[in-house]
């Protein structure tokens, strides 16, 4: 997969242990416009800190992205080593030092070796006429167990246009959002303020309306780049064009999220939680999220376990309005409740069928009002446990 | 354990199977005063919203509890059975349908049995006089691994008084609160006012401090019942009787409640997580709380991995007011991090150290002001997942 004006690299720089590519860059012909989104936990990793105000300058030329080491909880230290790391791979590119972002993902606490990104980043630059966006996502993987990619093409002004994102997520899986990085690029033009807010806005529901444990990561980043290569005059807000590019690029992020959920750590189910009928779209929203983190339900999810009680109990103490003697639960096509209480009948035998599928989804209507919201989740298994149990070790 | 003017029966009712007691009841001689807490979820089981309205007329003579089912999620048949429980009680013991109160711990979504509660209520009844505290601590067991009692005994004006509890908990464990259910009897005569004043205090640093899944149940109750059995004159708020009442009640909701953690479902630590120097308590509840509930970190407990880095991040996303560079992190009284790094040496080999025993504490400065609580929690476990997984079948 190419988008024009981009290129890559990835080299082993032992981060967290020696054996596979760890550190990575992504890098643009041509100074890009940048929209980006960052973890809303107060505690942010250096990487964060630092991309943070670079992104608000709206243009980079360069990412540089590593797995094994977060960054995160290093102090002063950590924020020298993030900006030594950017200043040595923009020389070693011959851009300026703040066109380059950074990312970081892996272990929190420990200082980055930099002696061995030092040696490294020569061979990073060198390497980016060869370097692949596969190649890429899958130096930033940390736990997940396969490389997050999708693409789409479009056309605006006569000219055929790429988006392409790379996504690494796995645990810590949240809104707001999750020791999730993405990289999304285009060869677009779109005009930077249009580009700011399509990029919140796509964000907000993919990467916002999944969960994997509920806990939100210090080096939560993604960063969408858009760097003219196309030729196209600028996709301009209210248009087809810009329509037709946020569809676009909504379908990249979504694929990624969804992604990121199938992969979660341990995950035997994919399941999409649907609350309709709320009073409002934020008290679905708070249904669906509660549901979605129940340990409880997670639980029964990997029990394969139609336990739809345990379900109405998450609903009941999300804050979200409710009249029990209203609610309605499906699993896929399958009602199990209505007006409150159990169907009946056979729903049971047929209920616990859809839980033995690996996807399936969960309906709860309040029947209360319009409110509606998705969000996808995973169950909580056995693996869960072991891979978070030993992780630093 | 006698408390003067209580006796207690319990029965096998074969709720949800047969082999064990599974209804137990509580009787008062006289009318006794009654403070009582219910579970904050929107969704409530009958017997919670039967027990609610009853315990509001400020007196009762008997609680009916059975466990193996939560009659919650049972519409309008649910009432009914909860009702005609307490009816048929009444009727056989001789006192008003409306003296009665009924609580519930078990599968959600499922009738229950009446044909066989019906039967074994007259035996119910009838044993009243050869049950023991332990015999009902028993009963209302669910996946609890031993019964929980914590007893007091005080004086108010030259009489001796007794406060006795027993509760259950296990999983689904959270403040406000868990399917958790309490009983506390005392034959101290106390001013009806201050004891639900003394309840909801005791009740607020004890049950809903606890927190092991992060679940709210649909159950949740916790009964006071006072009889001024023992003769003393009304125990008043405001004297150093009330005091020492006070001091007393507490103890007894406290030892239940840390009971409660110690049998979390596949529990195999107990922590005590200490927030100290938060902007306010509210802030300090909040973090405490929000690392309580990390899966990450409970899983970082079993895994007896030393990961202060999640603890932090926990803090971060807590909503609580944070500088990351001011805050300290102890394993007991190993200091781990401080402004904000970790502090280096051999704190890695103390911290796990202490990660290895069974108990320990987290203490988590912030350094901003005043503001402080703690809480208890417990990990998550391989077995936590099972128990959970498997749990209706």
């Amino acid at each position: 997969m190419r988008v024009r004006g981009f290129s890559f690299s990835t080299v082993e720089a032992a981060i967290k242990k020696p054996g596979r590519p760890d550190l990575a860059m992504i890098f643009s012909e041509v100074p890009a416009d940048v929209a980006a989104v960052f973890t809303t936990n107060r505690v942010k990793a250096a990487p964060v800190l630092l991309s943070m105000e670079r992104a608000a300058q709206g243009k980079a030329r360069a990412v540089v992205v590593n797995s094994g080491n977060a960054n995160a909880c290093t102090g002063s230290q950590g924020m020298m080593d993030a900006k030594e790391t950017a200043r040595l791979v923009a020389s070693a590119a011959g851009i300026p030092e703040e066109s380059v972002l950074i990312a970081s993902t892996g272990v929190i606490g420990r200082p980055l070796p930099m002696e061995r990104i030092r040696a490294a980043i020569p061979g990073l630059v060198a390497g980016l006429p060869d370097g692949t966006l596969q190649d890429t996502a899958r130096a930033i993987m940390t736990t997940d167990t396969f490389p997050k990619i999708e693409t789409a093409q479009g056309e605006a002004g006569g000219a055929a246009y790429t988006i392409a994102g790379i996504a690494k997520g796995a645990g810590m899986i949240m809104p707001n959002m999750a020791t999730m990085l993405s990289f999304i690029l285009t060869d677009a033009c779109v005009e930077p303020v249009f580009l700011r807010q399509v990029f919140r806005k796509g964000t907000d529901s993919s990467f916002n309306i999944i969960s994997i444990d509920g806990d939100t990561s210090t080096n939560d980043t993604a960063i969408l780049m858009a760097n003219g290569a196309a030729g196209n005059p600028a996709i301009q807000a209210g248009t087809p064009e810009a329509e037709r590019f946020e569809h676009l690029l909504r379908h990249v992020l979504l694929s990624l999220a969804r992604q990121i959920v199938r992969d979660g750590e341990g995950a035997t189910k994919f399941v999409e939680i649907r609350v309709v009928g709320a009073r409002t779209d934020g008290d679905a929203r708070s249904a669906a999220m509660s549901i979605a983190n129940s340990l409880l339900v997670k639980t029964a999810f990997f029990g394969q376990d139609a336990n739809w009680g345990r379900i109405l109990a998450a609903v009941g103490y999300s804050g979200a309005e409710i009249d029990q003697d209203r609610v309605a639960l499906s699993f896929d096509n399958v009602l199990m409740v209505r007006d409150g209480i159990f169907v009946g009948g056979d729903a049971e035998e047929l209920g616990t069928e859809v839980l033995r599928k690996k996807e399936f989804s969960v309906t709860v209507d309040l029947h209360l009002g319009a409110g509606a919201a998705t969000v996808y989740t995973s169950d909580i298994s056995h693996d869960y446990v072991s891979i978070n149990a030993d992780y630093r070790t």
